[in-house]
């Protein structure tokens, strides 16, 4: 059997390759930019990062001997999980890269509408010395977060300590640290005329597509803070639109949208109340660290015990 | 002698003037709208709130009996702090109230810049979905606050939850919870390079005039984002704008400045990096309830003590 290869579509520090030799002394390392023959490739046992080219050719390939891919985002959604299923390959994700910068971008946009800075730039565009109409303070406030894995819970611990009231919504309602109280999925709309900001973290999956329609919306309180960090498609685009101009909807904060990039003919450019960021809310400043860390971790259990010891995705579920 | 007045220069709820009644029973409560004859003005001992006609009589007055004002401010400069002192009248003022708006629109202006939004909502205005060239993290960074006050321990509070190292200054570099180290004014231009973000949150005193100038601006990091949110006066405004320019200062967020309203003649509104909030950081949504809880508690102390229990002002210090 030809030497086993650990196939990096990330760039690496050289620290970091050093220590992949160390920890992994038997394989061969071999890098996106790298020539690699096609003998070579059924010897890719370990990919770290997703190459999309690569790595559909090995889940189509009857000889291929991947065993796991960690991939880089937390959402794989844009993975064929069933083929890696079917395979019996691992999939581990990038959850948690993004806990930190998600949480500074959702409190930094619903910041800006509550302590008039959004109001402020326009009139400073004008060169108006104008007072906001509203100005609020967050404190006291009650926040639902929508998912409460990694990104929701630390959110909720940022939250809390802007004195907000955190709720959650997870798939069975379990208890997780820092949040007043978390209801199942079924039970949203029970409780969202009591929220004054609601914030979406939902990957998608069959169940959370379009789960912001008219009716949910709807069951908001008057003037609510809508934040979508998760994805686009959760979000009926028409009915946001609607609830915005009819002010349901106070602000809306959108990192994510159901059409990447956003066409320049979109009515959501110009409705008002609205803030779009170009899906950047997950960019971090420590990625690479942080992407290193997950991987060294389950490579180290990965040759000891064939096993991924954190960040598996579980196929059925897809996340 | 006539029966003392409360003179109230701000509203009150009707559960709050039956607790003046309760407590103050042998005070009579008068209101700004209700007619004051000359010969009650002598009978006015406490002023809740600053009236300034009729505090400047009082205050010009030999027979007034003045003896309490409480401000709803926390800075105080605005009055004629000689001439109370003289007169020895107690002053008491709003520190506290502001705590929680001006930590949350600090960090709002900060978050804004470092997570892309103000790059993002120029874009926007294009309807142009466009990456921002830089986006950071707080987390890991360092934050130096000018004033360990009542604001800045709250911000401190805030900041540290976001997993900034906060540094402080104030008059003798004496310890307050939630800061790493704290510095001697006198010592501020050793650590500036230091710091990846410097708020001033400075009353306006003879010291802090004009103490952001040319050389202080020289001595911070390349790119620091610096926020005033103290009194515009402490900023040498031509120095900041060359200093924007340069890009040694990176982002700056100003909600004070030494004019007000700035008049649209100045410069300011153009400069790149800097966003301009017409003075509204304070604006509290619990302003009248927190403000209240100052001044009962207060009276309290006053009508069984002849003394200030809260929020004294020390008149020669000015704060």
């Amino acid at each position: 059997m030809n030497q086993p290869i650990l196939y990096c579509h990330q760039e690496l520090t050289a620290a970091q390759i050093e220590k992949l030799h160390e920890l992994a002394p038997d394989y061969k390392i071999i890098f996106a930019a790298d020539p690699l023959t096609h003998d070579m490739l059924d010897n890719i046992e370990i990919m770290y990062g997703w190459d999309k080219k690569i790595g559909t050719q090995l889940l189509d390939s009857s000889t291929s001997r991947l065993f796991w891919i960690q991939a880089t985002s937390a959402g794989v959604n844009h993975l064929n999980l069933k083929q890696i299923q079917q395979k019996g390959v691992l999939l581990s994700n990038g959850s948690g890269i993004h806990n930190i910068p998600i949480t500074e971008s959702v409190m930094g946009m619903i910041l800006g509408h509550t302590r008039g800075l959004y109001a402020s730039i326009a009139a400073q565009e004008n060169k108006e010395w104008k007072i906001p109409e509203t100005l609020s303070e967050l404190s006291d406030k009650k926040m639902l977060i929508v998912g409460t894995g990694n990104i929701g819970a630390h959110l909720a611990k940022i939250a809390k300590a802007f004195n907000l009231t955190v709720f959650g919504i997870n798939r069975s309602g379990h208890h997780v640290d820092d949040f007043e109280a978390i209801f199942p999925q079924n039970e949203i709309d029970k409780i969202l005329n009591r929220m004054d900001i609601v914030v979406n973290l939902l990957p998608l999956t069959k169940e959370t597509e379009n789960s912001y329609d008219e009716a949910r919306f709807e069951k908001m309180k008057e003037g609510v803070v809508f934040i979508n960090v998760g994805r686009g498609e959760s979000v009926h685009t028409a009915a946001l639109v609607a609830a915005l101009k009819s002010g349901k909807i106070g602000f809306a904060g959108l990192d994510v949208l159901d059409q990447e990039p956003l066409p320049a003919t979109s009515e959501l450019w110009e409705t008002e109340n609205l803030l779009i960021t170009p899906h950047i809310s997950g960019i971090a400043e420590h990625f690479k660290k942080r992407l290193f860390y997950i991987f060294e971790t389950n490579l180290k259990s990965i040759l000891n015990v064939q096993k991924l010891s954190m960040n598996q995705v579980d196929l059925d579920r897809g996340y």
